[in-house]
């Protein structure tokens, strides 16, 4: 019978008990389970609620049982619903009346949301770390190929030449707005529900203080009723996990685009890549593709959560008892193509001569010349429209705008003058992009030592 | 070494390896994968491609494996990325090169394609079969209380009395339309892609009719790169669980109303209930609402395949390796919800008493009495008018229309005459309304034949 | 005041009623509603519930109504609510108690629904008759580049040559399942609601088949619960078009792909393309990317309504009036971009040099060397060693594998001998994979022939 | 022609341009727009790009048709495609070559997105404005009913009682983090992308800072390529609508449960309610049903977002054209759905008698009892048995715990002393719970205290 089964004259069905359970996903939280009911019985004992020798009998019986779930011995049976009730089960065995006293003061409702909350906790800081993690890779990749120049692209098309360093840090600026969601979870996750009871407080003289200071929580929740069906931070963290998915999805295009026979920019490391099992010659850029399909399953995630929570009437309903799983879900997956994507950057090789080529393909000088144009006083909407007249003969003729002789260019604009020429390079029209947050390569380098900071202070976080 | 590492100077790492394997989630398909490994033998060695012997040994190897996962003695490894390699690595191990010459003419392109479509086959098999099981509780069920009277409701006001049965009938219909959803989803899925090898077909003399008969597939694939890249079987089966799911959220949301003490209409059994571990009264509908909770994780799994096929170029990526974790686990999720719903209707008690009595609540005689004055010859807004000004009225004054007297009635409209008086309990008001499709008892009953006529047809499938 | 506020005291708040209106929305189905309107008041005159002069006067009147509508000089009222108020208002302006009879045995919930069907109907219609002509512009296409050869690709990699011909009908055959898809759309829409009234049936002797008729339903809605609260078709309807607008984001990555200076295998017209503001020389796939990212609207539409949806008791909820917006935006959307792809197909020109030459490099031609030597009876595992070896060693030469003399060859293995010389070009390699389905020559041929046939039928549909 | 049409030949399809267009949506941006266009000019005039005689030009041309566009006179060319296109078209018209300057050193590029972030924070202050608005009804409303006893649900069965101040609160603090998300997309579209140009910088001497400091933006986005292709401020709108609208929907859906028949709780106001156009008697929620509805709806638009930034390769793609449409939507949906809720909350009657009639019924003083026990020191385990069992016979009765005699007590447990009695009504057991965030009326005093100083905090932000 379960605990819970006093007014009960039938026995739940097997089939529904074992679908309702949650033990499975719940043994994630096991080791938080245990930390907030010693927080509880603690507490409980300091405010007389118990006496210290059931304090000290359940905080040896708690340990016993940690110790079990950590070494691979502890008794699971599969007739628990949850991991809350494994746990007090086995304690009430081992150590008697004194474990029918824990749950005092406390319903499963809060203890479900304090466990979920660490664990939330615990999840965000793992991916706060990899993150980090990840944007030195990004910044020391950065730096590795700092004065390489590629095509930069809008529509897929060539549009003028960066540096592939300053592509990079693009990356290493999104993750770091990914750095200050997943910190916004953390935060929103860490607020005591512990004393909310079932749903509305209780009548025992509880210190929640003491508890929020004993799980190193920073505040506690000031509604009971909102403390129990609350999970709005495992929205967070599932949104913050979905759009640095997107993030990432971005960037592995890139290494897939970069990676083909069309572009040739990079190879990947054997280590980063398979092979196919019919076609020989095949080396696949798999973990890329598989952390941009990724993507998918973890804005899957975060809709679930949000379509599970619309129309749900207070406190709390079972309905909640899916939240879990797809928040675990969510971090684990970021956290490991976290580490993919380390391991990909950090062992690819870099083809700078395909990329200077292909950075001086498809008239990427075009805007300088227009830009010329427009600094010898032509307006801008003028000068647009000689170099698109330019080009369109370029492109008739077979040749680059860097080909042209000043006399082609003069036939053009009156304006033009020697002081063009020598200028329409990719690596000299990038450096010529000095202002803040532009392409140049000096200003590439202050933007790398204003991004070494941001990263240093996120690791004081 | 990988099955593919001939190219290779360096062995792909563990970390990556390990995480873009798919094997514990294909466990699920080994059995396909050798079906459809014996179907793609069988017919080499009938077009002479390998020999008889080879052939023979082949089936047998095949039959040992299969032997081996179905009593769990099969060796797992955990280096085979997938089912596919596991199975040809311990098919090769056991019978050397005869099996490896089981991969002729096959990639693992078309033979992943294959294995996931007969598995999709099999679960919108099962969810056709359990989906028609349900829907036979129900009919069950609306035959129980067939003439039981509630309140009928719109934007959950009492609108009109209906007969219970006639609403849970309704519930039947939509399972019926799902039944055809998920029979689209079945014939989505049952097109045979071997043969297609890794994207363009092959140079082997390959007969792809005959794989299609032994697997029993219906057609077989017109174009090698579609067979390859499609999963729009998958998100066909999604779609239909999704929308099956959402059918069964609206059924749980009224359980769970019905089970309040609000309403107190029905009472389910103490083997679909569960309890509280604070609250010593408490009984609740958990299933329902866990039911009804699921209906976000279904959507998520439909919108994360949805994400992950959008914007890939042809034919097969790896991002495709996502899809078949969703669609398991929708189906694996709306096929324990529709058994949980068989087992809470087919218990639950039902109050008809505090049905019909709240059936009496609310006016809703209302419509009855402007169709009555609207048949005396009132335009039907003016009539409406009137009424509405009675039930005010009534509410000011604390009682029902059926308790004013003709002379309260006359008041509002000369109209009135003795033979409204005796028409306005719920029983006669729902049994008025006799047009096809109707709640009066004869109109359901039609409908419930009908029903059943439909549910036979469906076994037939 | 509105027409039904018979029992309020107060006026609804001006923001609330603004608010809650859908006429804007609403106007797309005028002239369903009308349609409806008529049928209900032809069947209610012949079943002698109203007379045949208020027959009259209301087809008269909704004539007249449909003819300022149509022709812009209805004078809308910011009042009414929806398009069934509007019309119904005006109809009593002008031909007073008649008017207010049209009504009679009737709800706006069935009225609602049964409009719309009819607009869903149209809808679906619109999309099917768009998506066969997009469907002819493949064919169109493939006919006129049948013998083209490009790189295939899997993992974005060069996997074996195919034919440009064979690859455009991989979309065909997605666009004929998206065909099927918008045809069970049509078929869900396509059953009668109207007689179901608020949510009960009536009491007046309706014949609801004979409106069925006069629609044009195919069949009749048999619970009138169901028939009010169902919004599946509208479902079906948004699943299509996400499903297909997935299907057209793939092609539309591919052209953008395509249209890259590293790809170049297509320039778009410039009828199809755009320009920059900034940047001279561009010439942007602006419409393929744009139909791309109208995919997240779509597939946010059938979120959207899967979300609404979810968890509403029967029957009529006013959430439902969220319905009808997104499945105009779906539909609208995918009309359109359907539009669009036919425009950038027709129009692309075709660069056949740049596709073989590409479909040279990145040894495509592996599979078909391992194939070689399986044939000449190495088993195909070890096959695909050797040829990995050679690839690799062609690699650091810098050559490709129909480069390498038969000494090189018979290196690697003494199988090889002189008839290997001389197949492995692009277009032998492609034309070698004569299996059914696969791109050689002649089985795309064969596969055109069958793609006509399938679409000459569905023109039939 | 457009004004990038210099290399084009042709024109592009009228139907193209009409569908690539954006001029509808952009018109909420036309203020902004004008805005930026005047901070750039100014810094080239000051950094001596453009002269002192052109600055003052396009100044006086840009107020001009801002005068126009908000007066209702600009003459809107539907050949503009955006609203960018369309005020530098007017301006060039009106003040001819120095209009034409006012483009030098910025891209569409770097000004659509300086527009969107200039909207972005518009519709993020605005939220948070009715945000707060909203959370002051609520605490307004629970001041108002502060010690009115209702039942406290979880699984919507009876647990315990709450006052109907304390649950009105769990909103406030659901709400209170809603602002804190909506400031966090605020301060995330708080950065100047301006001076990034297409996507690489330009080779003007552009002073960012400036423009930063003249458009009130707090930083400047230190890299150009990420300037472009952000989007990530609009994801965080969205999502703090999304996440909000979620709580809406759990409010209203507690309005309808609230509102009917079977609850009677309360009363919704004529002014915000609405009928039926067939049952005279209905008053229905229709603005709570629609508000739950529309949950869908902003669901839908992040999710939208989400599909279509993912996968895109840097820098700007005309994909992103989409995402300003569904911010809007989700912005003016949740802005609109704040004030209907004030409406609503600020007029409905509350029926104290109803939710304290209702609060004695389901045995809510079970946990009361079961503590008693325990704090005379039963075991909670055992205690919670025998109080199950006290229900079950209660419920065979057909009695409350309340009606049980000292001697029905304590013939389950010698430990009941007459102490027990008078502590069970609802009243006495909600204001036993005085811990800090229960339900006791003290307790909740010092919440709504807390709460005024959150909010009051807020509206200094």
């Amino acid at each position: 019978m379960a605990l819970w089964s006093g007014r009960f004259e039938e026995n739940t069905s097997n089939f529904a008990l074992t679908w309702g359970a949650s033990l499975e996903t719940d043994k994630a939280m096991a080791e938080h389970d245990i930390a907030g009911s010693l927080a509880h019985a603690r507490m409980l004992s300091e405010q007389g609620i118990i006496s210290e020798e059931d304090f000290s009998a359940i905080e040896a019986g708690l340990d016993r049982i940690l110790g079990q779930i950590q070494n691979g011995t502890f008794a699971w049976d599969g007739a628990d619903e949850d991991i809350h009730m494994a746990v007090e089960r086995a304690l009430i065995a081992d150590i008697g009346p004194a474990g029918a006293r824990l749950h005092t003061g406390r319903s499963r409702n809060d203890q479900v949301a304090t466990d979920i909350r660490l664990l939330a906790k615990e999840l965000a800081d793992d991916l706060l770390s990899e993150n980090r993690a990840l944007r030195d890779v990004l910044l020391d990749t950065a730096e590795k190929h700092v004065d390489a120049v590629m095509p930069g692209y809008t529509h897929l098309q060539h549009a003028q030449p960066v540096l592939l360093s300053h592509h990079l840090l693009a990356y290493f600026w999104m993750l770091t707005r990914d750095h200050t969601r997943l910190a916004a979870a953390y935060d929103a996750a860490d607020e005591n529900p512990l004393g909310a009871a079932a749903l509305a407080g209780t009548s025992y003289p509880l210190d929640r203080e003491r508890t929020t200071e004993l799980l190193d929580f920073s505040a506690t929740i000031p509604n009971s009723l909102d403390a129990v069906s609350d999970r709005d931070y495992l929205l967070d963290l599932e949104y913050a996990c979905a759009v640095s998915m997107m993030h990432l999805s971005r960037l592995c295009e890139e290494i897939v685009l970069w990676s083909s026979s069309e572009f040739g920019f990079i190879t990947l490391s054997d280590a980063w890549s398979t092979g196919s099992s019919i076609m020989p010659q095949k080396k696949n850029p798999d973990f890329a593709e598989l952390t941009r399909g990724k993507t998918g399953r973890v804005v899957g995630d975060l809709v679930s959560l949000l379509v599970t929570c619309k129309g749900l009437p207070l406190a709390y309903n079972k309905d909640l008892q899916e939240c879990k799983e797809g928040a675990l879900d969510a971090a684990d997956t970021l956290l490991d193509c976290y580490v993919v994507m380390k391991g990909m950057l950090a062992t690819m090789s870099v083809h700078r001569d395909r990329m200077a080529a292909a950075a001086r393909a498809g008239f990427t000088a075009a805007t300088d010349v227009a830009d010329y144009l427009a600094k010898k006083g032509m307006p801008f909407r003028e000068a647009h429209a000689v170099v698109g007249q330019l080009v369109l003969s370029c492109e008739k003729r077979g040749c680059g705008l860097e080909d042209l002789s000043l006399d082609d260019l003069r036939a053009a604009s009156g304006l033009f003058e020697a002081d063009i020429l020598g200028t329409l390079d990719p690596e000299s029209i990038a450096n010529a992009r000095t202002t803040y947050g532009g392409t140049a390569l000096d200003a590439v380098l202050i933007q790398l030592e204003e991004a070494r900071e941001v990263l240093e202070a996120d690791y004081l976080w």
